[in-house]
This record gives C-alpha cells, structure tokens and sequence, in this order.
C-alpha cells in the first residue's frame, strides 16, 4: 500500500515499513530503543516485530498490564521510573506496539519523558490502526474521565501492518469497522457500503482509505478547534454510551465500537429532526448496524444517566452538549446542539 | 519597564501588566480562570494580585503546600482532580502564582489538561522571575530526578511585578542573584559588576536585562538542541553539589543559587584550564562569590558522590557530562568535556 504523509511524519503499510524504522533508527543514531508492549501484545505481536526489525541498537522491552483500567497516570509513572532506571536519554526511541491503550499512553509517557523524546506508533488493533494511533493525541485517563490527561504530539513514524490483525478477537475486529463505518458517513460513503453489502471486505483498502481521511482531517486542523469535530460522529451519544455501560454494576460493558455504532444511529435521528438528514437513511442506518452489532437493550431508565455522562465531554464548553450532526452522507455541519428532550428521543428510536 | 515580546506571548512588568491580563481574558472570553498558588502565596502574594487584577470572570483558587518536595506527579494528580472537579473545561485559564515550583508545576498541569489549556506566569520569587518563569519549560520531579517529567509550552503571558519580592527573604534574594549572575558572565559582564559593586542595585533593571537576555537565547534555540545550553553555565557541576546537599542527611540544605554559585566558581577553573579563560578571572569569580554567599565546606570525601550525581543530568547523552565554559567573559562554548580528575580538581580549587 501507498505511504500517507502527514504533517512531520509518515505511515508506511506492510513489511517494507520495518525498513522505514531501521532507516529511520540509523539516521537518529539513537542511543537505545524501548519498545513497550502489554501481555498480550508481548506474547502476539513482539516476536513477528523483532523478526522483521533488524538494528544492532540495545532493545529494551517495558510490558504493562492489558486493559482501559491500566491506561492512567500510575501507569505511566511504571514506565518512567523503569525507562529511567534503564538509562534512557534524550536520544532514545520509544515505539509503542498493541492496541489504543498502547498507543496513547506510550506517546504521552514518550512526549513529557525529559520533556519530550521520540516515539514511533505499531498499533495491533483495527480501533488503533484507523483511529487512535493517527493525529497526534496522547493522553491517559483521569479516573473515570478518558484521555483527560495528555497533549498533542506527534510520532516520528506509524506502521500499519495487518498481520497483527490476526492476533486480535472478531469482536475486537468488529469494534474498529465501527469507526471505518464513521469515515464512511462523513466523507466516503463507498466505506460503509462494502461494510453492509455481504461480500468479503479488504481490510488492508478499508484501512488505508480511513486513514487517509483521518489524515486530511487532521493536517486542516491539527488541534480540533473546527473540521477535527466531525471525528466525533456518533462519539458524542456513543462515549456516553459506552462510559454507562463500562460504569454500572448490572450491565455487561460494551466494545468502543458497539457503542460508536449505537452512537451514529442515533446521531441520525438527530440529523434528520435537526437538519434535513433523509429519515429513509436513517432507519437504513439503523438495520445494518443491528445487522453487524446486534442489538443492545438500553431500558428507559438508563437514557437519564447516559445523558448526564455526556455532560461531562472534554469537548464540552460551558456546559453545552456539541454535536456534529449531517446534512446527508458525506454531508456534515459541526456545533450542533440538541435539546435533552431530543437526545432522549433519539435513544428511545435506537430501543423502538 | 518596557514589555519584552517571545515568540506567542509578551513579558509585561509592573502595575500595568494587569491591565494587559484584565485584556487577555476578557480578549479570550475564558469560561474560568483557575489560580494556582502555595501556603505563602495564598498569604502573601494574592491579596495583592486580586487587589490589581480586575475581572468578572469566576476565579477558583488551588492551593498546594509549598516546596520542592512537593514538585510532583502526585501533586499534578491532586491539580488535576480539583480542576475537573470545580468544572475546568478547555477554555479556562490556569494563572500561576509563586515561584518556580508553581510556575514549573503549574505550567505542566495546563499544558496536559485535556490536552493543553491556556496558562498565565506570575512568577514571586527572584529565581523564578529571572528564569523559571521565562523560556517554556515545565515539568515536575521523579524521586530526585528534577524536571524529569515534563514539556515545553509557553504561557500566554508572563507578569513581572518586583512588589512580590518584599514577600520573600534576604537568602532567597542571593539565589536568584546567582542567575543573574550568570547571565552577566556569559552575556553582559555589567550585571556582574553591579552586583559585585557594593552600590545599592536597582533591582527591577537587573531582572529586566536578565530575561531579555534568557529570551533572546530562547528564541534562537527554543528546545535546547545548542546555543540554549549555554544557561546551564555554573548548574553542571551547581546541581551536582544542590542535590547533594540535598540528599546527605548530615548536610544542611542549600539554595539553588548558592549552589550554581559554586558551580560557576568550580566552571571557571575548568574554562581556565580548557579553554583560555584568564586565571585572574577565575580568582575574581572566586572572591566575589564568597563575599556574596559566604564558603559552604566541600570536604574531600563529597566530591566523588557530587560527580556521581552529575553523570544522572538529563542534559547528558550517552553518559557523558557535558559542559558549557567561557573563553572569556560574554564568549562562551558549549558541548565542553572535562575529565573527572579535572571536575575533582576544580572542587578542590573552590574549597581551597
């Protein structure tokens, strides 16, 4: 596949990329390497990593435990107590191997480790190759807040290699299409249409074309202050969601993208009552996600404290709720509001 | 005193200084503002900046206990709580009040809060006028690890007010002395004259001339890759013997300046011995040193543990201890090497 170039950096596809890090590695002349991995990823994905990246320089490996729940500031003190018991300096690498967790919390350990030290991205999940590891946020989460703490910074390169893709479960696979699905909607309506149509996916295209809009989002606006919003398509129902279902003691929680799923169907019906969105797009909307997700029971008395969770959005200002809602497909406007009556609505339509 | 521009933000002194901030909120239209001080600030230092900072805007004070001991994670955890607890969103301001540990602090806990909030100086203490405050570094501790953690980012304005000075001691005064100091030697030796002058200083001049040196330093080299490193002039072997003094539990404690005072005098032997910075000099330096601060007693034994100490800078690469020295005064050279016998010898010199 084609390198997508991003502001500073690249992401290369495939084996020819561990080229690219050697390359990379022997221009920087740095003085050690940290690759960190969780459990699984340790177990996965570190030895096809080791066998396609060739470097005399000293590898250290920093394994932390798998899991949202590790994905804080404690964590993060581990890595930097043991990074810098191992010596590393200014000059060291950091490459970050596994899933979002990995990738978020290691480029920000990376960008306030002396204050900032290289780092490069391998993510191992699809949520991670089309989402988390591209445009440059960092962060860990604060509590139960997600991504409170952390800053914009920038890997010095991306890998996406799809063989790590079959390290990971169909329920894991079937969370990332959700966020393929997003692009779909916003900006190339072809990606959600191979998704719904029954035939057999390339993976390797969906991932590329994802990226390749996430990274044309993000070099128009790197630090999500307009466009960058509408990333946030189905996110804005769909964190409040999924933060609900993660939070009560009865409930079984629910994958990112089960939730970014539920997310985008009732993010749809706001469309069309508050834009002019087609009402036949979105119960069209609503069968295929419950064709791919199946259908979660969200009860009457859940839609109050899901509405409050969302209240609690970083992306939030004074208070008020922000939406990007669509016109139609490939259609978007950001800075929508919506009435709680509405929001209600809207959740009620995905349980009718 | 005339208002010095950095690269995104602007220095400004006295009175009208919070004027020029009363414009910044309400230019910004900040939701909130967040002031974060310590047990003598809280006493000392805001009463006097709410006395001169007019605004309609809901202002919150954090107080966190004062001290260096206190510049880390665990504190930033504490911050971090507070403020989403009292509701900061990302458009609040963090206003910093005090001295290095708060600015320091302070500025790395806005520049991770949800990826980075807006953040204002108000630096108290003479160090942190004179240089903590000014250049865009942040940061925190790890163990005994200074500014292990951290990041660069630049506030949106600095405030000078030389009133807060009344609020500090004699000695604190002599520490940030020390950076004056060291300013005057590797820029403009009329700042060392008047200090080692027995004429009363005027003060406000002095701390002027000293952060429109740091800045244009700044400018030319922001994230230290070269000439920057020249304001570690006097800290190599300064925080060498600071953290010493620091640690041994049968030594008293010692300011930071009277430390990079010592480590200026202990330089200056090696610029002489390295490079061609005149012998004379050196004894200069030495005299008028000790008049200011007095002899604090090296003895033999603390050397080899004061080098050991050195070799964990994290301006080192690959182990190796690096130096800036003078030619002369106002002609410096930075990436100097010296052997430990020669380090070892040069304490001896300050000591003898």
């Amino acid at each position: 596949m084609t390198t997508i170039n991003a502001t500073t950096y690249s992401i290369h596809f495939d084996e020819k990329a561990y080229h690219e890090l050697a390359s990379l590695v022997s221009k920087n002349n740095y003085s050690s390497i940290f690759v960190l991995v969780d459990d699984n990823t340790l177990e996965h994905c570190y030895p096809r990593f080791m066998q396609l990246f060739a470097t005399d320089k000293p590898i250290e490996v920093i394994q932390i435990e798998a899991g949202e729940i590790h994905k804080n500031i404690e964590t993060c003190m581990g890595v930097w107590n043991v990074m810098t018991e191992l010596g590393a300096d200014r000059k060291s690498l950091l490459i970050t191997l596994g899933g979002g967790v990995i990738t978020d919390l290691g480029g920000f350990v990376a960008s306030t480790f002396k204050r900032g030290i290289d780092f490069v991205n391998i993510p191992t999940t699809l949520l991670s190759m089309v989402d988390a590891s591209v445009g440059g946020k960092t962060g860990v989460d604060l509590g139960v807040l997600k991504n409170q703490i952390g800053v914009f910074a920038n890997p010095e390169m991306i890998i996406i290699d799809a063989e790590y893709l079959h390290t990971v479960s169909t329920r894991e696979i079937r969370s990332g299409t959700a966020e393929i699905i997003k692009y779909g909607m916003t900006h190339d309506i072809e990606l959600f249409n191979e998704i719904r149509g029954n035939d057999q996916v390339n993976i390797v295209d969906l991932i590329h074309r994802s990226i390749e809009i996430k990274n044309e989002v993000v070099l128009e606006d790197p630090k999500e202050q307009g466009v960058r919003k509408v990333l946030n398509w189905g996110h804005t129902i769909g964190h409040g969601v999924e933060s609900y279902f993660l939070e009560s003691p009865e409930k079984e929680a629910i994958t990112h993208g089960e939730a970014i799923a539920i997310g985008m169907v009732c993010e749809a019906y706001l469309s069309s009552k508050i834009l002019d969105f087609p009402k036949k797009k979105v119960l069209e909307i609503k069968e295929a996600i419950i064709n791919i997700y199946g259908k979660v029971a969200i009860n009457e008395d859940d839609i109050q404290p899901i509405i409050a969770l969302m209240k609690h959005d970083k992306k939030n200002i004074n208070g008020e709720i922000n939406f990007v809602l669509l016109n139609d497909y490939e259609d978007f406007k950001i800075n929508c509001k919506a009435s709680e009556d509405l929001i209600q609505e809207s959740i009620a339509f995905y349980n009718s």
